[in-house]
């Protein structure tokens, strides 16, 4: 199968081609045989995506990406960002399945345990994230939400900070919050791929939004289900 | 105080001019003494808004404009549309306060009675507008989502027609949902001006979200409050 | 419009008419032009209101005020009291809004942020203030409840201590509670009009329940509706 | 034991002393070996409970009586009426163990079924009833509320037709509302006492609120414990 | 009547034949006259229930228990876990009622307070315990879980340790957690009996889930009321 | 990657060695390449599982041989039967990945509309089906619960029954529960293959929990995650 992973950031002014291209290669060490995933970006979109205000600018770029991604034949679509901005949009618009990694991740999180926490960058984004959590329908399984007080692009310049700070939040999830389960809040944290290290320090699972993402959406190309166009009808202004 | 009233929708390949300046009248006519409402449109918005994609078309261009209206004075913003598109991002922007139509008739409502319906204009918006109910806050108080199955342009160009089905549902609402008070869930037909007959004919409130979003941004205003900055803060990029 | 601020307790015994003149003279201050606020008493109410006890003493009386007010030509009441006690008895015996500051602060709090907390005198008032919370439908909206463990009388007396321990519980709401909005679950708090000093002080909203109730109550009447009769019927006893 | 079984009404202007007898007579014949059950009435009281007006003009007298039923030696009180009015404030008052059979009912109900149903007399009381049931902390198990649209005091008058109605009313509330489990939101059909043949006809428990309140009550007498008094603390102005 | 309680454990292996004689003993002396209790235990099962693997194991051997206890003519059965194991099962194979001390406990402290915590023996009974609360529907009144992390064999051999510890959880779900009633999740430290000194010391009522299941377990068998057989079929293969 | 489904009933007295081949074939049709699938059952379990009590005689093996699976190398189970039977205590006993087709289909409804609904078998599932819903955490995203009316092994016997049966429930499930996913309560009609032609027929995604099992612990396997040891921890008894 063919499959999209959609920046909806201006790679250019953000996280720049050469981490694209990194990811790019993640990604499709990722996939499985047969499963060729391509990846791009919105050059309308903002440098990176840490308000309601940078999702609002990414979507309509989202939208049209995703509707030409159907025409060019993608079997499927990633909005590569833990907002999963516009991806309700973006089904009105297609019959393939387009997913986010947040949803993607969090339905992962549900599978593995009782209650899961997110760790998000900036304390800033936990009202929009947890409101994605109650979109989502698993606000019953949401331990907590925690941030590594960090901008999304400086997750990119220092992985390591990064890595230390999002380890003493999942510890505090998991002794104070009570979660069991641990996700990442942010791409960039996920593409730093420190997971499966810190699942190795705190004795939980870590769900990467990235691979959550990615298995999901084969999952969904292989079951032959794709969004429900009940819930996301094609908009009546363009109907025949 | 100095208000504006925008609507997110491009008003020359949708509503028209003339009914635009229509609405602004009845504003007018709806401010209290000492308060002055100037309406404006979005350009870049859709000539409607009756689907995700629509919303998120006419966002980008309402936040520009909420900012703008700022910088120009205004003491408060309405966003003319009963999905409250981009209020949230809007809010982010500035510091003077920002409603949407449906939150304003969804709080008002909640006052008035035990369990509201919401009539909407087409079966697909329920969705959706269920979603707004929920990050209202105000799922518990819900009897129902109904729809008069006309679109919003039809209900400008049949007001009798959309009364009538608006109606129809209205006593479906009461009787087989046992709301005891209804809303409408569109700007068209809060100003077709129907709520009174039909609260007459059906012996339960009808809010009228034109109404319910004035005096509630009037009353923010009186009361020298606006939405918290630490739920919708200035994007990071655009601080000093 | 001519409105009633109705005090549930029995003032010569409890605030002293100095205070209650000092009320009125701060609610008609508040009240827009053309509008004027009368203020009384019930006579056989407590010397104040801490306790469900206090409250079911009070509302007989407040019951038999709101519809003598109704046939004096009032067009709107107020129960004076974060406890909205008998609002939902009063509102069966009449046509008239009536409305309670404790329902009007927290759906004003529900439009100004995602979580709000309400800073209560006394401890013991948390209990049947969260049972109100959800009787108001925005339990999902409440961040925590807090006290100041100061007497309603008492801060009367000491209006700066109550200030302070305020403010402490307010600051410890934000941070620790997380919440973005802030209200007063006491109207002597609310009289002593220190919102907009501890507001300055946290940099989030916090709401006042004087003027959200009168502000609320006259958008009420401005936009002619009133509670439905279909949630608060008269009593069959006095249908004809 | 010495138990209380006190209306809230007032007796002489509504159900009559012959049946007030006749009720203790029920009463005493319920209760255990070596429990007493006396049954007095609140004067201040209205003829019969079906408006929180009727609630409110109980209480007081209710938590005058429940306070000398204390002093007087009595081990607990039942508020012998389906709205539990003025439990909460009695409690206050009170070390001996105060119970309403609307709770006493739900949580037997919440034992031995998934759903359970309530049967009011009058439509107009579900709005009121559905908040006691939020308030008792069962809202997830309850399956519907509905009603007979007869009077208290026609129930009294005509029992048979009060069973027939009951009857059709849990016949549907099993089929159509998926209830498994059914009581009664009304004392006078409590002591119609047509619980065990609607039951054998339904073929599901009816749990009869008159029962629970009376072997439940006992249960907490028996087990030494009674309510909170964290939770319904002595009020603030009777403490030494 | 006669009641039987039914040790889910196998005794011989876990808390030893005479420490199920002391409770038989303690069972006898707290039924009501007029109510004989046999306990039994049942062979197959674990030494101890401290895992879903132990519930497990233990269950097919009491749902053969309790039909053959209906047979053998009881009245009722109390399965003798506070996970309450296979309650659910047992109550399709038979019409006596079946309870469990869990939901008799939980039911309990939600008539005595508004929000009641658990205490487990070990923390890892928590989330389970928990599933077994919402499945109760009691999660609106649950205030929290705590663990004395001491294991229930342990428990029994240093009863006083196990007050200790349930005593210092005890008092931090009454501070922390603001809970204002409590119960114990786990049948040794009910028959521990130390419910009534840890309500002593700590002002709030302690419900021991030994006697609320003995009493509510009476009560239904004097209301002549058991589960409902549409919410607990018998199971299809054993219909004639 | 080497998976094992496990049937939780006694093939021999149940569906029989040939169908049980049959859907050998079809699981391994279904898995990825590099996936092998075998599928073994439990020689103590029931003929079919259609009651809590069929259920628990099912559990003890499916517990044995998950444990045992771990032992001879697999990778992952798959205990197939929609009502997950003993999923938690075996996720007790092992590392590798246990999940159930309920929980994996839920998973997936949830993220491809708002609401789905379930079609079961028989009427008595429904309760247990909607408590299984619950613990998943996604109540807030569950239409409603449906049944066929037709015993699981007469599944088996006549699929084209079962289809018609399942069609019609869908249908209501789509357009008076207002369901725009659905997906199927039973494994005889999951792997009757029917959900192509009844998604072809009403237009909505109807997810067969067959495919959603197999690919969703694929990607468990595939992204080296598992259930949290946190949540479902080695029971104390089996601890060096």
């Amino acid at each position: 199968m063919k499959l999209l992973y959609l920046l909806p950031g201006n790679v250019e002014i953000g996280l720049g081609v050469k981490e694209m291209e990194r990811r790019g290669a993640i990604l499709q060490s990722i996939a499985q045989p047969g499963t060729t995933i391509d990846i791009s970006y919105v050059p309308t979109g903002p440098a990176s995506i840490e308000s309601m205000c940078d999702e609002y600018q990414a979507i309509p770029g989202v939208i049209k990406a995703v509707a030409e991604a159907e025409k060019a034949g993608y079997d499927g679509v990633i909005v590569g960002c833990a907002g999963d901005p516009g991806v309700d949009g973006a089904r009105e618009m297609v019959k393939i399945p387009v997913i986010g990694p947040a949803q993607a991740s969090y339905a992962m999180c549900s599978m593995l345990g009782r209650k899961f926490s997110i760790i998000t960058p900036l304390e800033e984004m936990i009202g929009t994230t947890e409101e994605l959590v109650v979109k989502c329908g698993l606000k019953d399984k949401l331990a907590s939400l925690r941030s590594t007080d960090i901008t999304v692009l400086d997750i990119n310049r220092n992985p390591n900070i990064a890595k230390e700070r999002t380890l003493e939040e999942a510890i505090k999830a998991r002794d104070i919050d009570k979660a069991d389960c641990i996700t990442l809040g942010c791409m960039s944290l996920a593409f730093a791929q420190i997971d499966k290290e810190i699942s190795a320090e705190i004795g939980i699972p870590v769900v990467n939004p990235l691979t959550a993402a990615v298995h999901l959406l084969e999952s969904m190309v292989l079951m032959g289900v794709s969004h429900s166009k009940k819930a996301y009808p094609l908009p009546i202004k363009l109907r025949g």
